[in-house]
C-alpha cells in the first residue's frame, strides 16, 4: 500500500448495460481515492457493446462514456475515439490492456459472446473480472483451466449475489476452514414475492404483478421465478467454493409459482417461512422452495440475498447483502480489480 | 499456491486457555491439509501460560500439549521440553520464531500482559495474530504503529465476533467500497438472554440465571451484560475498519439489566425486538439496547453475532456467525496465519 508510485491498470469493458455503466461510474467516483490510497490508476482503454465502441489507449473519460451512451444510445458517438463494426473479440485482439471486465448480457444457453471473450483474454494471459453468470454456470472448469494455464487472474465475485460478498469471503477471509456446503437465498425478486405473500396473505399471481409494477420483477420474470437465476449462482458456488465440477444441467430446479397462500399460512403457524433456497454440497445441487425458521438469518425480507457457508471449523457463517443493483454490482467488480492489484 | 516446496512458519503461543488450546487442536487437525494444499507447515516452537511452558525448536506435538495440559494442568510437565519460571517476554526473547499467537486472558484495565507481548514481538519484526480484545481496545494505535515501523503483520480477526468474519471482510473482500459505519450484535450472551426474554416473556434476572445454568453466561457476567465486551469490540472495529483513533473510554456504554418484560412486549407488538447494539461511525461510538425490526438480519436468536457494514457503494453488507467457541475462534486465527503466509 505505497502511494509514492502510480501503477496503471488498463481495462477493457465489454458490455455497457446497467453493470458496465456502474463500473464506469464507480471508476469515476473512486479515481482520486484509488490514487491516494493505493497509487492505483484504472484507465478504461476500450468499451464496447452491441451499439459500437470507443477506444483510446490513453484512457477514455468515464463520465463522457456515460453521457454519450445515455444521450445518443451509441458508444460509437464518443467524441474522436468512437468506433463501429468491431466485435468484442477484435477489440481484445487489437487493444493493449491488462484486464477485461466482461459484463455483456447473461446467456444461459451457450454463454456467448461472453464465454469467447473471457477465454480469449485468459488465453492471452490477461486478467478477467466478470459479473456474467452464463459462461460460469456452463463452462466453469474450462475458464478456470484457461486461467491456470497462463497464470491470469479470473475473478467473479459479482456473478453471485451482486454486492453480497461470498466467493472471496470463502477463499480468503475463511481460508482456515474448509467449506462443506453452501445454502442460500440467491434471488432478490423471488425473495421479495415470497416475503410479501407471507406478510399480506396474497396470492402468487397477484404479488408477482405487484412486483412487476414496482420494477422488482421483469416483464418476463421466468428466469427468476422458475429458479434459473438462482440455479446459475448455486452452480458457480459449487464450482468456486466447493471445488465441485458441475454445470447448470446438474441442478434440480423448482420455482415458486406453485406456492399458495394456504401453504404460507400453514408454515407461518408453525413458526416457519417459505423461501426459494439454493443448496450445494457433495451430494446435493438443488434450487427449490423450502421452510426456514423465523428468527433465523434466512428470515430476511425484501430483495436481499443471504448465503450460509457451512464450514468444518467456524460452523455456519452467513452473509446478507444487496443481490443486485448497478453500483452495488460494480462495487464487487472494483473489489476484484483491487484484489488483483494487491496480489500483483 | 504451490505445494512443491514446504514453507515453515514457527509459532509461539502465549496463553493456553480455551482459545490457545483451540489453536493447538486446529493446527493438529489441519496439519496434513495445510501441507498438501499450501505447502505450509505450522510448527509450535513454544507455548506458555501461567502454569509454565514448553519449548522445542523442532516443533512441539499439539496433541501432546493438549494432553499434558488437560491431565496435569501444567504445560511444564510436557515430556523433555517443559520449562518453568520463564515469562512470556523471556520466551519471546530467547526463542527463534516467526509469529506470535497472543491468546492470554483479556484484561481491559491495562491490557497486560498481552500488550507487552505484542509490542515486543512487533518491535522485533515478528508477525502477531491475536484474539485478545483488551490491548486492542486500549492501545490500537500504538500496536498498529509498532507493526508499521518494522513491517510486521498484525492480525486480529478473532478479537471481534470469534468466527464471524468482519475485519478481513472489510479490508479485503469489500476493498472496493468505503465503510462508513459499523452496527452490530457483538455479544452472544446478551443476545441469548434478550432472545429468550422476547420469546418467553420472562424477566431479566430469571433469564440470566437460566443462561448461567446452561453455561452461556459466566458466574460473573458483568463484562457481558453491562456491555463492556461489546464495547471492546466496537472500539476495535472503529479503529480497524473505520480508521478512527478511539479507545475504550470513548465508548458510551449501557447494558441490558434495565430491560423489562413489559418493554419487550411493547416492542414486539409493534414488530420490533430489543437487542444490545454496538455502533461506530465518525460521530457515534456507543453500546446500548436498541429496537431492531423483526424480519431484519438483526432479528437473529441465540448466541449468534451479527454485524452490518454500511458502505458507500455496496450498501449494507451483513455477516452472521458464531461469536465465540474454542475451535471457532481458533479457525479465525488460522485464517489470519494463512493470509500472512499468502501475502508473504
Amino acid at each position: 500500500m505505497r502511494s509514492d508510485e502510480v501503477i496503471l491498470m488498463k481495462i477493457v469493458i465489454l458490455g455497457f448495460g446497467a453493470v458496465g455503466q456502474g463500473v464506469a461510474r464507480v471508476i469515476s467516483l473512486k479515481r482520486e481515492h484509488l490514487l491516494d490510497k493505493y497509487g492505483l490508476q484504472l484507465d478504461i482503454v476500450a468499451v464496447a457493446d452491441r451499439s459500437g465502441g470507443a477506444v483510446f489507449d490513453q484512457g477514455l473519460d468515464p463520465e463522457l462514456l456515460l453521457k454519450t451512451k445515455n444521450e445518443t444510445g451509441k458508444l460509437s458517438q464518443y467524441p474522436d475515439f468512437g468506433v463501429e463494426g468491431f466485435s468484442g473479440l477484435e477489440i481484445l485482439d487489437k487493444v493493449e490492456y491488462d484486464c477485461l471486465v466482461e459484463v455483456t448480457p447473461t446467456n444461459i444457453e451457450d454463454g456467448e459472446p461472453a464465454l469467447s471473450h473471457m477465454l480469449k483474454a485468459l488465453k492471452d494471459g490477461k486478467d478477467v473480472v466478470t459479473s456474467n453468470k452464463g459462461p460460469l454456470a456452463l463452462s466453469f472448469t474450462q475458464l478456470s483451466e484457461a486461467a491456470q494455464e497462463t497464470g491470469a487472474n479470473f475473478k467473479y465475485e459479482a456473478s453471485v449475489g451482486g454486492a453480497m460478498p461470498i466467493i472471496n469471503l470463502a477463499h480468503d477471509t475463511l481460508a482456515g476452514s474448509d467449506i462443506e456446503s453452501v445454502y442460500g437465498i440467491l434471488n432478490g425478486t423471488t425473495n421479495y414475492i415470497l416475503s410479501r405473500m407471507a406478510k399480506e396473505g396474497s396470492s402468487y399471481e397477484q404479488t408477482l404483478n405487484e412486483a412487476r409494477e414496482l420494477g422488482i420483477a421483469e416483464t418476463d420474470p421466468t428466469q427468476d421465478v422458475d429458479g434459473w437465476d438462482a440455479a446459475c449462482k448455486i452452480v458457480i458456488l459449487a464450482n468456486s467454493v466447493l471445488n465441485l465440477e458441475r454445470t447448470l444441467k446438474d441442478v434440480k430446479v423448482e420455482g415458486i409459482s406453485q406456492i399458495t397462500p394456504e401453504a404460507m399460512a400453514l408454515a407461518k403457524k408453525e413458526g416457519y417461512l417459505i423461501k426459494l433456497i439454493g443448496e450445494a454440497s457433495q451430494d446435493v445441487l438443488e434450487v427449490s422452495p423450502r421452510l426456514v425458521k423465523e428468527g433465523s438469518p434466512f428470515a430476511v425480507e425484501g430483495t436481499l440475498n443471504v448465503a450460509t457457508l457451512k464450514t468444518d471449523l467456524a460452523e455456519d457463517v452467513t452473509v446478507v447483502g444487496k443481490g443486485a443493483g448497478s453500483i452495488e454490482t460494480a462495487s464487487a467488480i472494483l473489489s476484484d480489480l483491487l484484489n488483483i492489484w494487491k496480489a500483483s
